[in-house]
């Protein structure tokens, strides 16, 4: 294939980087000269089109997108279009408006499900994609042979292609992307004004809640401005669950016994355990059920190294690990999720092993 | 020190196992026999008085601990009494309410910051409480032997002493601990009613977000009700600033350029930023900007040993592990923390053995 990239940002690089490996020519472009050069320093492809490009990927800001899309799909009439943004549904219309019926069809929209915490080429990897899903967004005029070759394009970098209309995407992403970061970055700007001591009562819980709070302020405002109309409806709904619990509090700071406010409670953390249990688990598979061994594990070189050495010798493949230390401490905890049928075996093989291990 | 815990559930076992396992003597007292006898065989104490406590640790639910708490105040009139409720102010005036100055003195309340994601005398440890803070909450009343006491007993535990009023205890609490599980929660609820499409988007962002969404609904539904005054302004703030989201939303539905709208969004996103810059660090030190190398890993038995060999091979300490799985693919990324004077080394020496690396 002979792919153009507009955009030599962390997505636009990537792509390139996974197609280059891929034996594919790749010619980049973007509007800064420096960041286009570092791109093709780091692989991404070179700066000198050969010839007529098959496919163009529009890897811009979202803001841009659909103007950019509308210039290649001028530009190159032979070309299939597709862009990288996190929203589709406005970049679709934003298109529709630039073009007519002929170049709407080489457009599709898709969206890498690739992390994006850290931006521009410097931060891209031939290796982005494997194993992520890249969503396709058809739309009544798109052409099967444009959205066959996006397909194509996107398992070649590795990915599990599906396939889901713009605004279902849309309402998708603003349920499990857009949300969780404004409730994130919310909850993190609550502590803002705490002092060092209430501030140093922080653990693991808050933590992981606000762990994507560190997000870059100018893409996410894009992102979230760009998907304002599926957001709107799981704002709504947001604002209004909030709601019945601050009224609840409102009663319980009058009564502790509070007539039906204890159940408003009570039905919003079940709530929360029953959409969590709907998060699928490693691979797309359903979510398993692991078993978890915690480790307690000194703090020094070669501890961890150690552990997964023994680890490694049970036989025993880990499902995930997290590493849990101690507030002043020179202690951790290892937690290791295995599968329930590996856990006696591991148990008594670090046991044996000297270890300390709680389940 | 003779040592009395009511209520053997995680908590209270776990405070009887480390004190019996530092040398004192624990007796253990539990409305459920079955729980006493099995925080019993755990070695969380014994269930035979020898003579009257000199403390009494009351590790009740929420809800009955100032009854209880006062019970034991005039059962041992000799005996500091603590609890370890997640919430101070609400427990401290049940307790007036029901005694007398010279019982109350003789009250101190606390709060182990120490996991309770399990419970149960089951998921007990010895060494729940090692290197975690554990807030003493002296009131006007109390006596300063009283305090000193329950500092002594904390420190047994392996736990670090800290102090605070127990208003300015519920307030740190509610925001960096009852908050984020209330938006956990509220967020993982909107789950509920996606298509299986859909939730199969969830990336690594929306698991940590709602982690701890499932955690139990009637300890929470206590913990919250619990601090209900102190709350309610966290909650009000949280709400305000969601609605200036959701009208920022309304008014780029309708025009994407949107008048002071993005603005709004960018705040959003840049005061959590800054919120979530003051979450201490591990060891409760500063946080440290790590050094992260990412590591590709087949997804077979072993690896991760290996891995981790060659890291304690370098002599470089990992700060922190996250292992990130692709979906639909046999294939795992390692995200390794490690101090920015190690990176270097470290790369170097992974690379070295044939590790592909990212950073």
């Amino acid at each position: 294939m002979r792919v153009r990239v507009v955009g030599a940002g962390l997505l636009g690089a990537s792509v390139g980087m996974a197609l280059t490996r891929a034996g594919h020519h790749v010619h980049l472009s973007d509007v800064s000269p420096t960041a286009m050069a570092l791109a093709r320093d780091l692989g991404a492809g070179s700066l000198e089109p050969s010839a007529p490009p098959q496919v163009v990927v529009v890897a811009t800001p979202p803001d841009v997108a659909g103007a950019v899309i509308a210039q290649e799909l001028i530009a190159h009439p032979e070309a299939v279009v597709t862009d990288v943004s996190s929203v589709k549904a406005a970049v679709l219309a934003d298109v529709r408006a630039r073009v007519g019926t002929e170049q709407l069809g080489r457009y599709i929209g898709s969206h890498p499900m690739a992390g994006a915490e850290r931006s521009g080429a410097i931060a891209a990897r031939a290796d982005l994609f494997e194993g992520r899903s890249w969503v396709l967004c058809p739309h009544p005029a798109s052409a099967p042979h444009a959205v066959q070759t996006i397909a194509e394009l996107a398992e070649f970098t590795g990915a599990a292609v599906t396939r889901m209309p713009p605004e279902d995407h849309d309402r998708a992403v603003a349920a499990v992307s857009h949300l969780p970061q404004l409730a994130a970055s919310l909850v993190a700007a609550r502590l803002r004004d705490l002092s060092e001591d209430a501030v140093g009562l922080a653990g693991q819980g808050v933590r992981d809640v606000t762990r994507i709070a560190a997000s870059d302020p100018m893409l996410w405002t894009q992102i979230l401005a760009g998907n304002a109309d599926a957001l709107l409806p799981v704002l709504e709904a947001l604002e209004s669950d909030l709601a019945r619990v601050r009224e609840a509090m409102i009663v319980l700071g009058k009564d502790p016994d509070g007539d039906g406010a204890r159940a408003v409670l009570a039905s919003a953390i079940a709530d929360g355990q029953q959409g969590h249990a709907r998060i699928p688990g490693k691979h797309g598979a359903p979510p398993t059920a692991y078993a978890q061994l915690i480790v307690v594990l000194p703090d020094e070189p070669g501890q961890l190294g150690r552990l997964f050495t023994d680890v490694g010798g049970a036989g025993v493949n880990l499902e995930d690990v997290r590493i849990d230390h101690a507030a002043g401490k020179p202690v951790g905890l290892a937690e290791l999720s295995v599968l329930p049928a590996s856990a006696e075996r591991l148990w008594e093989y670090l046991t044996e092993r000297g270890w300390r291990l709680h389940s």
